[in-house]
């Protein structure tokens, strides 16, 4: 088959790979009916995060189960799964504690951006749909194995509470399933963080009640007044810049949260500024697998369509296309079709 | 009167003052049966924080009110009463969510170490007694002005739930009051991390069940231990220094809370570092005054007896050598007698 391998800054190529086998007796095999570019992808591919050898790229993935290790009972062939980035037993304390992402056994899954996969730990990392799904629900249930799911945990974590009035930083995928998130959640006033018109129409259309073009401390003096002095009781940090993070700090009441998801790079907080800013702050890799059989109805009742933030659709074999658009932001989310 | 001034590193002076009046209408004078030296006294005492000029020391206080200002309408002179490090309306937004200390009236209280006090804001800030205590009570209610008040938001900031495994890093006062109110709120396992016997030997009277004499990268293997691999639910970090803080994070579980309210000294955190710990953090300046009520009755009923880290008792006029037996760790905390 062929897929997508990163090699080095900006060189993306789609070429020739081995087919996916299983190695592991708790392996599964399964065909991508779609699959897609990641906000989080870009770190590797604009050279901030170094990378040693070529990687298969692709974390975000939904599709046929084909094949199964002997050790797999939970999913069988032919049906549609759902899985996250990183794979967990489901079974070990920190799962059992919902953070499926520092499992015991976690293994990062990779090569999503291809026809086919392996995915490691099936029994624990894979849930199964009630049904094979219609096609124009599969971005929507794409979406669920990373940005909505992290969208979902930037809500969560920033104890998002019905009648709240919630932040949002950064207008990406995540940021904009973020709000999406915080609306289901029951938050009264959502401010989207954003300077782009095609996302602040997204924003608005997944439940953003207003919008702040400013960043920085213009953007948190905004906030500000848009809240009578008081500050957010939520603020979901969507971004992972040293910005981003003390925007979205400032941006909180005494007392308020903040949830990060944006994978930090360059970050570093100030004791004494984080102390006196009484804010409470959590975030980290999203628990996806926590969320999926909630999010996984949510989408097939109708409720939420989170594969909206797919605003681009190219043949896998223009990856590299897809991956200049949304580096370049003309596009917020790149959906690839084998 | 006569009372205490810092005038540089551990050089505290025990003078001539002129005596405390009222000067906004909302001020109050209280009279102080006792008073006593606080953990972060010793951060200017050391030196550590810079002072510009010399300053009035001591902000924990209870006693009889003596006046109050034409505005003052909740308590009365005569009465008994307690208060917070810092004076707040108790009516603004910050303190309608319990965030006290981050009040947008807020004004350091100060100076007493002294026979007598001005205290701010004294509606917001003073919580009156039922009656006049017994003088054998009085130590354990002014450990509520601040030691008890703060160890108290440091287990709820780090959402000890009943059943809970809690480690406390840091054996002054405010840790061993931290271990007593995890007690209090339920903890099943309480591990204090100590290598003082006679602080080892209170952690373990007000509800310690380990012992950790081990520090640093050492001391988080050990809870690491003691916890079969998976860490703390809740870590107390009442130190306020780069290794206490990163001890705290290291030794709790994904998903699991870190609340601190050493105030820090030179702390920075690395964001990728805290993203991955998957650690929920909270804390800053103790919300004492949300707590008084509850925590006065807890007293008062005998439940709790936080005057227990008193272990050094001095004439008032004798507070320098207060300092240094603390500043030497011969005392835990000194109580002096006006």
């Amino acid at each position: 088959m062929r897929g997508t391998v990163l090699y080095g800054e900006r060189d993306v190529r789609f070429e020739d790979l081995a087919e996916p086998a299983i190695i592991e007796p708790t392996d599964a095999i399964i065909s991508l009916p779609v699959t897609c570019i990641c906000g989080s992808d870009l770190w590797p591919y604009r050279g901030i995060q170094a990378i040693r050898r070529p990687v298969p790229m692709g974390h975000e993935y939904c599709g046929i189960v084909e094949e199964v290790g002997r050790g797999v009972t939970s999913v069988k062939p032919g049906q549609f799964v759902i899985g996250s980035f990183f794979a967990s037993d489901n079974t070990c304390p920190h799962c059992r504690h919902g953070y499926q992402t520092s499992c015991q056994q976690r293994e990062p899954v990779v090569g999503a951006q291809a026809p086919r996969m392996r995915v490691p730990l099936a029994d624990g990392t894979l849930v199964a749909t009630r049904d094979v799904p219609d096609p124009e629900m599969i971005p929507s249930l794409l979406a669920l194995s990373d940005v909505m799911g992290t969208g979902w945990f930037a809500a969560d974590a920033a104890n998002v509470k019905p009648g709240a009035t919630v932040v949002v930083v950064g207008d990406g995928a995540v940021g904009l399933l973020g709000v999406l998130s915080a609306k289901q959640m029951g938050a009264e006033r959502i401010i989207a963080m954003s300077r782009h018109e095609s996302r602040q129409k997204l924003a608005r259309e997944f439940g953003a009640s207003d919008i702040v073009a400013d960043r920085g401390d213009e953007g948190v003096e905004r906030i500000k007044q848009l809240t009578n002095g008081v500050g957010a009781d939520s603020v979901l940090e969507c971004v992972g810049t040293q910005e981003s993070m003390l925007q979205a700090i400032k941006a909180t009441r005494p007392g308020g949260s903040v949830g990060y998801v944006g994978v930090p790079h360059g970050v570093s907080l100030d004791g004494q500024q984080l102390f006196f800013s009484h804010v409470r702050l959590h975030g980290g890799p999203a628990p996806v697998r926590k969320y999926l059989p909630k999010l996984i109805d949510l989408v097939f009742n109708g409720t939420i369509n989170p594969g909206k933030v797919f605003d681009l659709v190219l043949p896998l074999a223009q990856v590299a296309e897809g991956y200049r658009a949304m580096d370049e932001r003309r596009a917020i989310k790149t959906l690839l079709q084998p």
